[in-house]
């Protein structure tokens, strides 16, 4: 099997979802709901909780994109194991919309939404690891990482998951401390990079020059 | 005509509807509904019925991308049984709202509901059908199935049509045993692989080198 | 500029659109608004509108994968003309759910509607003609139409546009028969062919060997 | 990594982002609301609003499409000023819906809503202009601008930017000016074209025949 359908269906369920994500941020119109600032002004949490998630989603985008790209041939296990990163992609504006509507009541629901909006987070990191842990078997990728280098690439994966763990043991106690600690993942992720496998035209690839025939390079 | 429309088309559809499921799991919002852990808690079948409409449109998704990869030339005829597959798929946000909104009612409407859910999987199984029934006739797939083989792939279209009007029936006496049957099929397809042509490219494949560079291999 | 890009955005509205059709099939939920079997009963304009919308969505679809994979480059201008059909394949869902909601009404807000959903695809059936018109001139296409066959072919899109002049007119007496009119055009168009451009790759294309590696070849 | 899922996911943002426009344009239904008439009347401010929507969103398409397949190689910091391009256009739908909403009721909220729809353009202008500064550096485009051209070009992105910060500040003013202005806006980008680079395949390009097996060539 091909990665340029793999490609072309996980970016179709990216691009939905992350374009979703706005469909929760509408104000309640004129009628009854007091003024359009005040409306937007109370609407705090759902603006952070969207610029979260739309970089959680975007973040996970380039990474799936950096790691699918060094694929040789697609099997029927990464395309479940991709399903199951898809499902927690798909559940985030479902999270995100619940962040937005409770956060403002500081109360033991507004600590379950925070729990819950780690808790697709973890699942999607686990996803993620689970497509990477594939990529270590086998003769799967273009150039794969020497044994004595899983341990360590493995341990970058799973302390990712940690501090979603993290994120929701905080919002046990504090709801708005859970908040901050994803929004630090967010930027830590923008600014801290993936090692991901290179790819056939990468600097250091000796992919012949037939390869830039194919349809993703 | 080619095949990157019309993959790319269904690739479209297919990320849209399953990104579309999980529009229907939203909360209520914080005022007047009771707590957000029993209003998660009340809504299992709705996280149920997402989890199986998830796996199931994927599920069907891997098997089409597999089914039309094989197929040489596109014409019109497949290009609409196409448009009747992706018809029902389109429906299953609708018939996954529907089950997930009656299903803690336990009554006929319930029944109902159930049976409209299985339908909706019955009718994407007759599409899914119809193309391969397509693929069956003329020189349209590159490795076509020897004619005495016909018979026996067609019985497990055939089988697997059958276990939904199974369900539909069911959902007569009981819906949560429709459920389950149904919950049980998307198990069975995640496990068991549906048997498709060998495309350009696999293993056994006699395409000549220069097929690298069509752009879904 | 490429095609590759025109028909990627394309079908993304495409899937999109026809996939939103199925959002305005929601039933009310199970407190106070009647049985399911009767809503489901009740909605039967809205089934029908759904079919008839997806179907005509699909077949604009097909034809428009037809023209534009005979178009050698794409300019602004047909970036924009493209961009006017897609206009009106966006309100489709739009004029379909207004058909739903008023259709069971039978008075004048129902004709009104009707006269909405023939003129959404009125106006997507002239952003069509402009885009065939449009490859009537200058080398725009592999193997353009000899002028004597100009007229007889715009005469084919100028048809197609007055049938649903026709269905407003007649949505003005009576929104059923406009519905009924508007039905019978989809059912034509799916049994009927669209006269394309043979395409490269087409039988009687002399097109050179190397253009098997185009992307959407 | 390759310029082929950038603009696969892109193009999915975009195509969901301008089919969401039309989610707004609902009419309420048939019982206690007025007429249809009356109603399609009085969201006049909605069509409006959606029609310009389209086409800065189509606009942006448009050129963002010319602008990337200059592009030689795409690293993670293109990766990323596409994610804050697509976070503007992904919240166009929203902002889009707000002025419907409120631009009937022609006070303090018209003016405000109308800064926020503003807002989002100015900030997808800002988008795409560090996109555009980020191909004058390094050899990322195949035809680099000469460095004595940089500033001529970036005037017109900083000009652009302006039109907007001018509609905002009007709608301190009148809601309806600023609506009109940027109404203006979106039918200047439609006829004038903003100035690209010429990419492979391009008049002028002397990019070998072998590049022709590129996917978006």
């Amino acid at each position: 099997m091909d990665r340029s359908r793999l490609e072309a269906f996980s970016d179709g369920v990216f691009a939905v979802a992350i374009t979703l994500l706005a469909l929760d941020l509408t104000v309640a119109g004129p009628t009854g709901h007091g003024s359009l600032t005040d409306q937007l002004h109370e609407k705090w949490p759902a603006f952070l909780a969207y610029l979260i998630s739309f970089f959680m989603i975007g973040i996970v985008w380039v990474n799936h994109h950096a790691l699918v790209r060094s694929i040789i041939k697609v099997d029927r296990t990464l395309l479940f194991l991709n399903l199951v990163l898809l499902l927690f992609v798909v559940l985030i504006p479902f999270a995100t919309a619940t962040v937005a509507d409770y956060f403002s009541e500081d109360d033991w629901d507004t600590q379950v939404a925070m729990m819950l909006y780690g808790g697709v987070f973890l699942g999607m990191s686990a996803g993620f690891g689970a497509i990477f842990e594939w990529t270590l078997h086998g003769r799967r990728v273009y150039q794969p990482l020497p044994p004595e280098r899983h341990w360590a690439a493995r341990a970058r994966f799973v302390g990712g998951g940690l501090v979603y763990v993290v994120a929701i043991l905080v919002a046990l106690f504090s709801a708005i401390a859970s908040f901050a600690l994803i929004a630090l993942v967010a930027v830590y992720y923008i600014v801290e990079r993936t090692p991901v496998y290179p790819g056939p035209g990468d600097a250091g690839s000796d992919q012949p020059v037939l390869l830039a025939c194919y349809p993703d390079e």
